[in-house]
């Protein structure tokens, strides 16, 4: 046996037991006469104990060879410290060594082994074995199996079956992004790495499986975006015989349970919001609502005046900075210069200091009297003390640049804090969404997503009004889940790939075994997946994907500590029954 | 909502109230007057009356339409039953129909949806969200689900973290049979599949995370024999800083666990056996010690006569058949053609019948008396009334062929009882075999364990004799799990891949980044792998694997229902930006 403990359990009740330790050398510190070592494993540290006058001479030799990261078993005397850590669950006593092995001896490592080490990304990842020695890191990887575990327990308590769902599968129209995969044993034909096991989820509906959950690796063969990974993990769930209602409530259900299991927060307040909504009062349909500053739409307060811009735009809309009136000339015109950046847009922005006195100073006061001023004030929700910033144009364009300023400047109040949760449902989507590229409508959930009940009409007259039963789970900005009541009936679905371009061969040939399912007797169902990535990070305080992945890739998609993807030799090729030439 | 209940919910204490109900017809009884229909979903059966009297007349109009299979939701009241049916857990009830949605009409399914099907295996892939229907599939899957959850959280609860390790790997030299996927954004490379996660967990464990497990999907592109998947799940596991005791206590206390909580068995003796020994006394390494019938070594008693045979073979071993005295000659002509089908292999069998009188009839009476065949029985453990059936010649392959033989008769015997479980441990396995068709020694586990301690230097003088730190736990007659102790210094693993015939390039370039890691202070190591799938099917009752998985392959790795693998098309060839002639 290596251990008797880890090296997170001494306490002063162990005083004057004999004990065995193992573990890596955190740091020593050697005065001669006396060395101390902090013997580090994944539970703690524990201070050991060299001493001249009580440790034999040849442990005491050895001791002083020991160098960072080496791996070391100790055997000795737990005894009280002199002078206490109590920052250190272990920090009332220290072990007086008497035996002492090396298990194994470590380079000096490439960078500190520390919380905040002098480790670079790329150097971190590739020696990530080493990165995962550091506690951010290590309790990162910890806290993303808290999530897992208590995710599986609470659907299974809900009477969810977890089923695996194949990875080797086939490769879809719009499969241009799948990784394919040659099969030896099929002549010239590939498998295709499932982006999501979505049609898979709705066969175990048609299959009677009721509740069906599953943590399951997808992956997307595309130009990686930072903080993207061409594999990730998805909570992947379906129900039968729902509503969205009843679907909306389990996954509330479980998004309490976590950050009050996992986290320790408890959710008061659930809201739901439409799409429209959320677009009109956040401009962004994955508000963060840790925050207020909602959008003031000011048409009609802006309209009856000079200004020009203003009376050409489709939209005038603003939001209330607290305390932004205390801004200097500099600081504003430096504001106005960040929505001008070519990453935000806007061509420019005008702004109403609500001075504490009351009185409004704008940068378009030729146009507008403090009547009007007061009426924006009124309008975007404004106090004495706040600046008022409007944005206007084109509707879409307009929210999104004045959405992208209120994230910015909630950062810099301070609003967006990582300690505080607040969950929301959107709901009714749109079901399609223009793609100016290819200049026709796309699924904006995807083709199995149903209208809602009587919208399919709306298809033929005006597609971008129809509403969809699809929903998104949005936590902190983020979108964390999304999902939707699909299609069951294959005279709909079929009508719906039509709709999206589909050729009745082409719709049959990919999805002809899920359309032939649903004249066996499909239910009605639905479901959701979130991004457990994401989930996790959010959860862990915004930090990025990443660090919560044990071996992640780089935005080239490449692993650099296993140095993959890599060529394969020819006779690898020639195995492969595939004439390839590289 | 679609329901407020169930169809496995109601009881006698729903009567008089109004429930709605939805699910599948299972089949309907049509009286004319009467209509009864079970109405089926994953948790029961509820029955359905439709009566003239008192059913609207519209409704019992659409309820002669029903067919098997439609997908339908009714509302009505709870009754009493006049005939109970006491085998059903809804039988004292039935429900008495005032509305019928019909949610979805079915065709007529190619086979019937009952425990015992019509349907062949082919007809049941293809329609494989028909065959989940059935409850003997639909109660595998959920099994599993409950296999998973508990292996989950019993480890979860010892300490151990799930890690997610990547599914985009690079490939191995042994790589022939890895799958392969080609990188879009890195031109003319490849990932490659795991067909495990042996070299993550490594480093995993250099990293310190102490104790990970992962319930993973591992991949192997090779010739599919009965029942094996080209993806198929692990419980896969990894400790530091323990010793082989440490690993065979973790997971014996995990198999007591699951056949307690999963299967309702309490194991009393969980027995240990080196490989010699197994071989020795079963000829198998995962031998079936439900029952006994071990084998006597018979040499000493059966080489001092003048039977050439005997005296020519390298071993002479027999065992004892239960009552099997009573065989007539046909049954042991039948017999011993049985042990000379090609399967088998030996080329005859002397047997012994140890009449219930005390005296021996044997095929070899010429040669031995009633005091060596006496001797032969007190060797065997053979009783009164049983049949001792022998083997002679080489050593490994007549152990073989009698371990056939005593799994034959064990199965005639009904000593291989389902609901019975008897696991063990394997350990002390050799570290290398022979391959006969490379000629050469082949890492018997895999590269990366480790030889038993001060064996090391046998490597060059008698390989085949070098035993290594490795064990597999047998359940039932099966290897449902196998692991080692780790080699965890580079120089030690250098020298491995160098004895088993690799570079120093090419172990470099596959393996460099774990010897890498072994420097930067690896501590001592080991771990095991489960196949998820064999365990699950032994614990539900030895059945095939397929049916335990939702969504098997068949034996040419195709999944017939999507008919994966297929052909993709240029444009996505072109995208992979490799150039692949088909």
């Amino acid at each position: 046996m290596y251990r008797t403990h880890n090296n997170g359990a001494l306490r002063a009740n162990h005083i004057n037991e004999t004990v065995t330790l193992a573990g890596w050398v955190q740091k020593t510190r050697d005065k001669g006469f006396m060395i101390w070592v902090d013997l580090r494993d994944r539970y703690g540290i524990t201070q050991l104990i060299f001493d001249e006058e009580r440790t034999p001479k040849d442990v005491m030799e050895r001791a002083k060879t020991l160098g960072r990261e080496f791996v070391i078993q100790v055997t000795g005397n737990v005894i009280e410290r002199e002078s206490k850590n109590p920052k250190m669950p272990t920090g009332d006593v220290e072990l007086l060594v008497e035996e002492l092995s090396i298990l194994n001896e470590a380079k000096t490592p490439p960078f500190t082994i520390e919380d905040a080490t002098d480790g670079g990304e790329d150097l971190r990842m590739k020696y990530r074995y080493l990165d995962i020695r550091r506690n951010p890191v290590k309790e990162k990887l910890i806290f993303r199996h808290k999530v897992s575990i208590a995710v599986r327990n609470y659907l299974s308590e809900k009477g969810f079956i977890e089923v695996e769902t194949p990875y080797l599968i086939k490769s879809t129209p719009e499969g241009a992004r799948d990784f394919v995969v040659p099969s030896r044993m099929n002549e010239g034909q590939f498998y295709a790495l499932p982006q999501s096991p979505q049609t898979f989820k709705q066969l175990l509906m048609v299959g009677g499986m009721d509740k069906y959950f599953q943590i399951v690796k997808c992956f997307r063969d595309e130009d990686l975006r930072a903080d993207r990974q061409p594999e990730f993990t998805q909570i992947d769930c379906e129900m039968a015989f729902v509503e969205q209602e009843d679907i909306l409530n389990v996954f509330e259900g479980l998004t309490k349970h976590l950050l009050k299991e996992v986290v320790g927060f408890e959710i008061e307040n659930f809201p739901r919001m439409t799409y429209d909504e959320a677009m009109a009062k956040y401009g962004n349909d994955k508000p963060d609502i840790r925050f207020g500053m909602e959008f003031g739409e000011l048409n009609a307060v802006a309209q009856h005046k000079d200004f020009k811009i203003f009376n050409e735009a489709e939209l005038v809309v603003g939001i209330a900075m607290p305390g932004g009136a205390a801004y200097t000339r500099k600081e504003i015109d430096a504001l106005v210069d960040w929505v001008k950046r070519p990453q935000v847009g806007a061509l420019g922005m005008v702004y109403v200091k609500y001075n504490e006195d009351g009185s409004f100073k704008s940068s378009v006061d030729k146009f507008y009297d403090q009547d009007d001023l007061a009426q924006w004030a009124a309008v975007t929700g404004a106090k004495p003390g706040d600046l008022i910033c409007l944005l206007s144009g084109e509707t879409f364009k307009t929210r999104t640049q004045l959405s992208a300023l209120r994230m910015e400047l909630a950062n810099r109040l301070g609003l967006r804090k990582s300690d505080e949760f607040a969950p929301l449902w959107v709901v009714d989507f749109p079901l399609l969404e223009w793609d100016e590229e290819t200049e026709r409508y796309h699924a904006m959930h995807h083709p199995f997503t149903s209208p809602k009940p009587g919208q399919m009409e709306l298809l033929d007259t005006n597609p971008g009004d129809v509403k969809a039963n699809a929903y998104d789970l949005v936590l902190n900005g983020n979108e964390i889940g999304g999902g939707s009541i699909r299609i069951h009936d294959k005279e709909t679905q079929s009508k719906m790939f039509d709709y999206l371009g589909f050729t009745k061969e082409e719709a049959q040939a990919q999805f002809g075994f899920l359309m032939d399912a649903f004249q066996y007797g499909a239910p009605p169902h639905g479901g959701l997946a979130f991004g457990l990535d994401r989930l996790v990070a959010i959860l862990g305080g915004q930090e990025t994907i990443r660090d919560f992945i044990a071996f992640p890739k780089n935005n080239a998609g490449r692993d650099v500590m296993i140095d993959a993807p890599a060529k394969i030799d020819e006779d690898q090729l020639k195995e492969l029954n595939l004439k390839i030439t590289l």
